[in-house]
């Protein structure tokens, strides 16, 4: 088992990285999740997998679930809201803690429901997929869909503790797998070069789900992210990073209802665009992006977005949380492994990247 | 005008206190709210009073507003949602501000809504009731009501600033000043006796909306809640002597369904319900809860609560946020002008108490 942590201060955590842990690790569990009252969070296919597991893992404990539907489509308030009443209807305390089970989507409604319920209680993110394991259960980002737009309503709410099962992984589809794969990519891209050059050389061992190699990807993802949100925890600058393909990604969700893509696999698409952009910007070379989208092919990501118009596209983007005075902010890449946050940049640069891979 | 500081390290934020302040201070006012993207919260009775003298006062802003229903039924998470779905629909990016124009039910959703809305934006409070100008716009409690208690959804969210205008209160129900004097009497009663005896000799002159004597009560109350929460901002200690009448007052409202007694008398009858309780334990004097309950007399507040069952208002107090590992942490006196917070007091003393005050 490998532990890191985020270095928060008084909001510092660990996460517990390995294989079994579910399964072997139950006191190493148990005592980063004090509490005597549980309310474990999951999704009707992960519980039923995992949520054996955890409980035995927490003995003597008063638990309680909420099982929600799967996938992003349900991360609605709505659905946080049902968390809440469970709270409430169980009368659970400020000392009691939300635990996570699934993915993105479960992960992030219930820390957005720990965010709120008597002003922020307890929560343990237990990620169950690629994604959540390198992306989403770290680093204090939580929240809801709206109509409007992806991830519009939220809170910053650390967790007590990550505890990243990766024996897990061994039920993912592949699908799953290789839309987490985009994410692990992002790293690379954003600030690891050497990582980006590792993950060429392991990518056919990582969708073989070798251990090792996967183990790595894990590992060094998370120690990166951890760096990051340490550094920068509420995104008043390179934190911003991470959101590398995430503007035109959030685009390609939303203008398909959050039904076709899963959110993995928009951001990588949305990499793509973002490559593409930052070539056109001048500052990333044409055989970088060549690189780049032979890798994300290579990892079995779909990148043809050209069932989404163009102008929907833009019209969506403007709704990113990432928009200034009115202007989109965009993250782009100087070089593989370097990137920088932007609203100079030209707006005919933007349209044709926009009319080059959209429809 | 008085300018008081929250001291909040990053997060600081003055007070503006003053008569005529939307008339005569809209540059002070337009200084410290400097987004261009305004979202005016105010409710349908508030509004029509002060929403132009507000709009006046910053000029040159594109500003919206949502006008929700008046009362504390109304203080809901669906209400949250409307202030939520006007931000998206109108694009407000994350520098945009919310304004709370009203008393305690508005400046709690439109803080939360702001809290929540894209992880948090600028919240600026304008408060028009007495209760709100010394208690609820001030130390960043925000939040909703759930059917199973009171303000059980929320959110700690700082504004970026207070603006009372004291002339708003020209406005004001005399029921709505009086449970606001509630408030002010609880300053006096957790942490300066001084400031309870002034009250005893000036109660007469506020009830008269004497404008030195509501100057004084207004600053003075604002000073204490500004020095407790900058001491503790996030209620690990200290700051829980804020709710000193609040856990009973909490289960007069809910029992009640939030529809017969305003916010404030209820946390008028819950103190003096505490200070039984205070004398029950030892702790107070007979003649202190005496001095108490012919204050609060004067002040013209309702203190007979025998409609309410005693086993409701229990059960009720047992979802109070304060309960730590099942056990109900009570805000008591030790005498006037000095709170304490402690669960360890005889289950009979409660016992009885409550069956001495409600039905």
């Amino acid at each position: 088992m490998d532990i890191l942590d985020v270095d928060l201060g008084a909001r510092a955590y660990p996460i517990l990285i390995g294989p079994r842990l579910l399964a072997r690790e139950g006191a190493a569990i148990a005592a980063r999740i004090p509490a005597r009252d549980l309310l474990i969070v999951s999704n009707t296919t992960v519980a039923a997998l995992h949520a054996p597991a955890l409980g035995a893992a927490l003995p003597g404990r008063r638990i309680v679930e909420v099982i929600l539907p799967d996938g992003e489509i349900h991360k609605t308030l709505a659905n946080v809201a049902r968390i809440l009443d469970v709270l409430v209807a169980n009368r659970f305390g400020r000392d009691a803690c939300v635990v996570a089970l699934g993915g993105g989507v479960v992960g992030d409604m219930a820390g957005f429901a720990a965010a709120c319920y008597q002003r922020g209680i307890a929560i343990a993110q237990v990620p169950t997929t690629l994604l959540a394991q390198v992306d989403s259960s770290v680093g204090g980002k939580t929240g809801v869909n709206h109509p409007g737009g992806k991830n519009l309503i939220g809170a910053f709410h650390q967790p007590i503790a990550v505890i990243a099962d990766t024996s897990t992984l061994d039920t993912l589809p592949d699908r799953e797998l290789r839309a987490g794969l985009a994410e692990v990519v992002k790293y690379g891209l954003i600030c690891d070069r050497a990582f980006f050059d590792w993950l060429e050389g392991n990518i056919d061992a990582l969708l073989a789900r070798d251990a090792a190699a996967l183990a790595h990807a894990i590992r060094r993802s998370c120690e990166l992210k951890a760096q990051i949100v340490a550094r920068d925890e509420h995104e008043r600058g390179e934190r911003a990073w991470l959101n590398f393909g995430h503007t035109f990604g959030h685009a390609i969700e939303s203008a398909t209802g959050y039904a076709s893509w899963l959110h993995g696999e928009a951001v990588g698409a949305g990499m793509l665009v973002a490559a593409s952009m930052s070539r056109a910007c001048g500052m990333l070379a044409s055989a970088d992006v060549v690189r780049i989208e032979r890798l994300l092919k290579r990892a079995g990501l779909p990148l043809d977005t050209r069932a989404i118009k163009a102008d929907a596209a833009h019209e969506l983007m403007r709704l990113d949380k990432k928009v200034q005075a009115g202007r989109i902010r965009l993250v782009l890449l100087r070089q593989i492994g370097e990137a920088c946050v932007t609203a100079e940049y030209p707006d005919d640069a933007l349209a044709a990247t926009l009319a080059g891979h959209f429809g």
